[in-house]
């Protein structure tokens, strides 16, 4: 941590300054420039993060040095995180592609979806059962009844399922059914679940919130992390930004940015991050293209009748036409595509 | 809802989708533009919303006409909604103070920061019993305890008490101290918060997400008031933007925007929403020159010892310095602040 | 200037490091921390600012201690700027209000405009000539001719004028018509046309940019300063967000923020800043109560026949309501309105 | 356009919007919903659009339905534009890539720079001369001679040049070196530079302004096509957003958006875009993924002793590993680099 003395500081004040920071356990080291005299305070900042240290009379600014987060940073752990789900590797040099329609709403529409979805290159079926739908007046979700067809569809094709908790009351029933638990980006700071699922043992697929640093995210991580809970995925899907024409503006370049400091596995989600049907083809092979792990893509076998999200959902055709440019993109890069 | 047909559309397609706006059970009004044919569906708007008509080949754009939100609207209930908790009217003449640390942290400290901030104003008080942070290394919260001393502390002072659910599971534990239950700005969109806080009869503080469009906010409100509850107090606390000066961004124009299409009352609070002690006071009068209904003030007795915000929390002598300055801007839009 | 050094970093890097800040002139203080060695250089920081430090192996990050202005900082000026413009002082103890339509559309209508406006607290005189808009099917103002309208009518009210140039080959024709150059927002990094009114003597009013932080606003005072103008009145009209409902986000907290470390007076724009008539008084009085140095105001006699941004325009009458609520804030905030 | 009544708006007030949209020309379709009464006004659009419709009393919303800009569409002109610079085609099959360094220091570094990307797939030479620069206390271009030195290499290597215009007093001379005359982002808005390019023949390459929405940017094409220049290249740079990581973020969902609207080419540039050089491989490789016609690459001999932008350039031998990774991508979506 660097401290900034105000040019206008008494002598008592510096010298109330350091004796504080002392008081807390840290060495010092005064730099007097022409401008400032600064002050560099070792010793462990996330401790001293939390000290109101910028409202003591005589500083004019605080500046962290490390980054926030531990575990979840290559200082931790140097290698590639890949995460094994029940035989299906993320993180590895297979692109993991999670496909399904945004919520489920019937039995018949999930099968056709899997079916078609593993087919072509998807090895991990995702679906909603409780949706967080802006609007109290929108289609919720069909809840539990959903998980079961979710499972059985998954079963059939040989898939792993992955699917949205938003409750932590709901953990043992989703538990039950999926292999992976989504956090949605409006939970990705709600903390609570976030410890949640950092207790028990299922890989976690952690999607950015739409205000959310590259810093913000990585501390959701690292609030799952640090209760023991290391086999997380994070998924981009867009931030907010000032753009209409697309729902939300996919920042791709999160993902150079991640890898570079984490070792965590990072996945798109290109219907979520645009919501428009024309950019979900091209966004894909950006995605890929950029470094990501993997894909999360809507498919719908009927999108005209979907109860959700119907406008950024693939027909089964589209997606097919879309995996077949995602596997030249892949070969290009050096990864793979399951057959 | 109004659609607008591409250029392109062949005649085939525009009978398919009037066709299907029919079986959707809406009356259709067929404008033939120069360069645009536009069709208005007359009927429940709110049904057709989740539709994806988007999706229907022909069609260029779908333009929604009403707001989407109902109970909170202004359509809905024409006079302003005033809260009365335990007699403490919120939406009123009167401005409503709420004021008291970030959280919690013993007794003493929270029963000072109410004797001096019920001195002054403040009505009602509020501090943090579980606190959502950023980072797993903070200080999270005291977590029942604190409640017991928040309880008691406003008790001594006659001051009603507000503080922040963060898990429905803890939903008896802080309804048995707290008169108003706050949904934190992280949690605007965690629905299944807040449908159980709709579901129960205290009034409900909601702030303001730092992606939430005001529509957003609205609908989030929306989904408490759907399930029962309209006593509703919106809090702007900062949205998230490109400038890093300040914390958040303060957003007061939404004071007028909000008041001009809802019944619900509003308050503002500067002290997240700017993150600056320098920002504090200026911006409390400007809230209540814009038309606030009350203002939400950390106010911490030691900001220097505080185990969160205390860069951003006032002492009790520069709160009161801010209230003498408020009590004049009240007293200039025509509002008071209590005795 | 503090650099980072990587963990990783070797010994050779470090040397090279040291040795190259060494080269360019600059003092260095070493702090070995726990986790991360830091070097703070010592000397002219805005030299170092330009130097690719981070590009030097073994960098993992550079971090800015000092404020890149210098001239339109408080440390540079301690007392508020006043500036006089022709016995029109902006900047003290009396609010500026610059009043007047969006474009001169006559002579009629700028007489008329700014006969009100002077009658009520109004002492400069706004209109535009040249204007900037989005589409090259708008308006694009009248030209010369509107100066010769602008100049008459201010004169027989006494007024100054403020008018904006967009092209430095503008600058004899508006400077023989105006009082104040005013520089838009669209403008704000159009350095070349800051440099011109820097090397003038006229004063300038310089609009913040719509995606200018706090610190790009300062620094394109500066590029003016620079040159040899200190004359520069600051105007917040607000920043673009996510937020729809107003076409900008006015972001009044800049107000105390600048006011903070610079010696530059403000004010602030409400009819740019949210485009929408019902935020126009209300965040006209809560620019006030934040501090602002005065305020510019959109009055056309007839915003119903306006041919540019009638929408955000007030009537006179409507003008007269805001300034009889504005001259109680001003009271209250110890500041006055000319009669 | 539409316009939507209030639902209190009395049948005086009603009358009055229609008598006022029939005198502007318009043919008229009142539409009675249950909640809303709407009006479609048929007639040319833009007209409307500066009326200040929404201030009538009664109206509650106007709507617009077309595309505000009409050269620049593909309802102007359906296939895509190719723009031939003495033989060098952008917007075709050939991705164009544009290299050199962010600024010309020297006769030596941009004759390298020239000869280092000439061998690898750029045909266009990119160089600036004049240098729009935040602070005043950087390095702000060479200014005439930087052209000298950039024409020459440019011919020595059979390259083309594009160059930075900031100012229409220099118009002649950049027009003298250059073959295609690049408007910076801190001047999408400078409508009067946008009108003298759109006077002259010269190819014009158009960046985005850091807060231009998709429809800005094409308005501001338009601005230069509405003069008579229809040769003009998009170019996604990045856009500001509360992410800090990065520069700017780099939207490039935006290449398919405008694909789908508009027939010009449309190019990125991810040094500006995201100013962090472990984004700018995998970026590049991203944007012609999306659909990009072609990037705009920072190559420096020397990032080390760069006076501007360093931090973002690549060495020539990162120059070439980008591009043989680039090379593999354009191959998988039926592009090609030149040899």
């Amino acid at each position: 941590m660097v401290i900034v003395i105000r040019p206008d500081a008494t002598g008592e004040q510096i010298d109330f300054i350091t004796e504080k920071l002392k008081s807390y356990g840290y060495k010092l080291n005064v730099s007097k420039g022409v401008e400032r005299t600064i002050i560099g305070a070792i010793g462990d900042e996330n401790a001293l993060r939390d000290r109101p240290v910028k409202t003591l009379p005589g500083v004019e600014d605080v500046i962290p040095i490390l980054k926030p987060y531990k575990l979840v940073s290559r200082d931790f752990r140097k290698e590639d995180t890949v995460i094994d789900v029940k035989g299906v590797k993320i993180g590895g040099k297979e692109l993991s592609v999670m496909a399904g329609p945004c919520s489920i709403e019937s039995y018949e529409m999930i099968h056709e979806a899997a079916r078609r979805a593993s087919a072509h290159g998807a090895k991990v079926l995702r679906g909603g059962a409780f949706k967080p739908r802006t609007s109290p007046y929108s289609f919720q979700g069909m809840g539990p009844e959903a998980l079961i067809y979710l499972r059985k569809a998954a079963d059939e094709f040989g898939m792993v399922v992955v699917t949205e908790l938003t409750d932590p009351r709901d953990i043992d029933i989703v538990s039950e059914y999926a292999d992976i638990l989504q956090i949605g980006a409006r939970n990705m700071q709600n903390f609570r679940l976030l410890h949640e699922v950092g207790r028990q043992e299922k890989p976690v697929l952690l999607k950015r919130g739409m205000s959310a640093t590259v810093k913000d995210f990585l501390l959701a991580a690292e609030h799952i992390a640090n209760e023991g809970n290391l086999n997380i995925i994070l998924c981009e899907r867009g931030i907010r930004t000032f753009e209409t024409e697309t729902r939300n503006t996919l920042d791709l370049s999160c993902i150079p940015i991640i890898k570079s400091v984490s070792h965590l596995p990072i996945i798109a989600d290109p219907s979520h991050g645009t919501g428009k049907k024309v950019c979900i083809g091209p966004m894909s092979l950006a995605a890929v293209a950029a470094g990501a792990d993997g894909l999360m893509i809507e498919v719908h076998p009927c999108p005209e009748e979907a109860l959700s999200d119907g406008d950024q959902s693939l027909t089964p055709d589209e997606y097919d036409e879309v995996m077949n440019r995602v596997e030249v993109i892949a070969g290009a890069v050096g990864r793979t595509v399951a057959k």
